[in-house]
């Protein structure tokens, strides 16, 4: 396991010196873990918000960078997730996108922005 | 860098190939992946909200099994996300614990739940 | 209708003359209001994120107004968008709790916290 | 109070009752009603995400319906969070409408979709 996620888990040793350094595990519930989580993506959301579609030449350099650290704040908030309910995020991706393989077809879904349940 | 994020370069490349079989480009702006990632960011949350921590012991298995999923599909566009805007998510998630570290130094913060800027 | 959903239409009106005072209707597409509000709505649950509960004994005055603001303003954006939709928030509020309702008849939902597709 | 908001009043009447009869006041704390609260509003998202504007010529009468159901969602849990913490919100959504006349005033904001505090 460490082997196929090597950066991953190093980022998530990371997280896990950077909470215990501060006692924040106690703090760190999944379901707080979630709430934050959710937090940031609305945060990722806001510079978009009024935008028509967030391409490169929407954003100047600023945004560009809030973007990038809220990003980060996902993904370290997914990682601490992850680590707390012990589930490996790689293989949980890969299954899904096997999921949604399935779930989407091909011949179906090409082209069609439709939610699988509307698919025919 | 194909070195150093190996296993999310792997899964960014899985994704193009699903994404571009189904001609779904059209679809991902940057603004709709960071709408798309706030609505898997929900569906997370939605099996807490009414729980008291959302540890193990309050989750059955089918419930484990839909976090999973729900994570797993934050990860898968936060991944898309970050490839259409050009940004290494582990670099920007290593800057961003800098940055916190910073914004919250072990003696202030240590055993604390405040923002940084209530911290004194 | 004015009659009925007075109090709201007052808002409607007020928030429409301080959207077409800025010439922000342009801005305010059904899709971009939908966004505006779920960024509203999670500035709304930061406050309580590492909470236990959230009830008034954990909430000091300055955390309490930041909330009300943040209900205001997701309460602005849903006006908003209900006017621009056509929909007359009251009307669909009553008719959705007759659903739910049906959903989760009074002998199965007591004292649960389960999903109606899980109640039996 | 009755008086001023009285339709907004009536709706939380129906929904004290709804919750009261369930026994669900037991789950309905401030953080988990918020917590509800925005998944509602990601639900409300859902349908606007591969849109380009979600104008009405966008969507069909089934979606429009969900749409309507979900802002019903939204108005439900804000009404109930509201009643459980005491606050008066078409008082709130009033005072903070002044005061985003202040942070946004017409001279500077005409025309820009900037936050307030990029505006000069």
């Amino acid at each position: 396991m460490l082997e196929k996620n090597q950066n991953l888990n190093q980022l998530r040793d990371q997280l896990r010196n950077f909470v215990a350094e501060r006692e924040w595990q106690q703090f760190h519930t999944p379901k707080n873990l979630a709430s934050a989580l959710i937090v940031e993506a609305a945060e990722l959301l806001e510079p978009f918000q009024w935008l028509k579609s967030g391409e490169t030449e929407e954003l100047d350099a600023q945004t560009r960078t809030a973007i990038q650290h809220e990003m980060a704040d996902v993904l370290n908030y997914l990682v601490m997730l992850a680590d707390r309910l012990d589930i490996d995020l790689l293989a949980a991706a890969h299954e899904k996108i096997q999921l949604n393989a399935q779930k989407y077809p091909v011949p179906l879904a090409r082209g069609s922005a439709l939610k699988y349940t509307n698919l025919k």
